[in-house]
């Protein structure tokens, strides 16, 4: 089967194929298969574009890091006869690297016969490990599997240059993992902490942990202070 | 050379000896080198207790996670003519499971033949990979490297559960980095975040970068709600 690929951008000369071909809009909305593979921000506008000119029994998919917004948008805006599969391949250029065999992918609001067949096909031929999973577990697991990871890597960015010298394996471990998310698009933050409804949570609560943990370890110091008072006037000189 | 060790807690039955022989800590403190592997917050109490013990020639090692206050302690409470060695094996049991080839320790303070002598023993017999340092240069490394690490664990695991099913490897890493230093004594969290004199700037530091991102998200939010009104509501509606 032929994959036809419609992107508003301009090819670049220099940019991989993969065998596909470029087509306009409406002769990509025609195909049996349609792949939604846009920032979740602009889902709303494509599924509109695309709606007038799909056929009945075509199979829609998305690909987006969060699924209940995508998800919604896709059974308001598609029209009947059309079946919806809401994917979320955990994994991006970094950790596809060797192969995808093995890597893993939520799969949710399966609907119809070519959902299924769909599934099967990611799960026997693309031999990922399939997850199938509801718009709303999938959002409430990605707010803190996806939303914590993004976190962590943004502030640690920020906090650069980091030792590279005298590092730990644990360390070393925490910036092998930045390294994965430091490329993404702007838009997969976006999606993951805007577009997830659980994101903001997850962050709040690591905030309010990490806040705890700051007041204990200040608490600490001054009942330390008082039970040893020889050590921190050593620990004062030390830092002196 | 026999390995002899004091320890101020019993012996317990199934407690491994790795060929070290049970002694007093007056006879611990007269050989010829004293490795002194106590928390850093007893450091001082220690170097008292064997200070009047020692040999002349003596050589003194610590091997606390932090450098400045330990080799202070060790400078003011250790008779002249025995050489100290401040080392900080950045390693852990986690790390050393397959042994200890090839892993990293800091060594700082080295001073006399002997300190020398036992940094060469480290590298060419022990074979880790050994950094000289200064105890300064060591800490404000340690506070970025250890500090962030224990602190996005102790967060980490006071959010537990977390998910292990729906994962990407990026948070997999991070996950498996909280698992090198999760089972750390508490000490070591104490000496790492308390003990150290820049750790606190670089918590605050990360702390001040998550709120900006934090500040940021909220921001953008809103001036999204204000451009893409439409989206917004399918949003909400998605997150009902």
């Amino acid at each position: 089967m032929a994959l036809r690929v419609y992107d508003p951008r301009p090819a670049e000369a220099d940019s991989p194929t993969y065998g596909a071909v470029r087509t306009d809009l409406i002769a990509a909305a025609r195909c049996p298969v349609v792949i939604l593979a846009v920032p979740v921000s602009r889902l709303s506008d494509v599924v509109a574009a695309i709606a007038p000119h799909l056929r009945p029994g075509t199979l829609v998919v998305d690909v987006g890091s969060v699924k209940m917004m995508p998800v919604a948008i896709m059974r308001a805006g598609l029209p009947a006869g059309v079946d919806i599969l809401g994917t979320h391949p955990l994994f991006g250029p970094q950790s596809a690297v060797g192969g995808i065999v093995g890597l893993k992918i939520a799969v949710c609001a399966v609907s119809g016969r070519r959902g299924r067949r769909a599934a099967a096909f990611l799960r026997t031929v693309l031999r990922l490990k399939v997850i199938v999973t509801t718009p709303e577990a999938h959002d409430r697991e990605a707010a803190a599997v996806q939303g914590l990871t993004h976190l962590i890597a943004r502030v640690l960015v920020a906090m650069e240059p980091l030792p590279t010298h005298m590092t730990t394996r644990s360390f070393s471990l925490h910036m092998q993992a930045v390294d994965m998310v430091r490329h993404d698009a702007p838009e997969v933050f976006e999606a993951i902490e805007r577009s997830n409804p659980f994101a903001a949570e997850v962050r709040q609560r690591f905030f309010t942990l990490a806040a705890q943990i700051e007041a204990d370890l200040a608490r600490e110091d001054h009942s330390a202070a008082i039970a040893r008072p020889s050590l921190m006037k050593a620990g004062t000189n030390a830092g002196a």
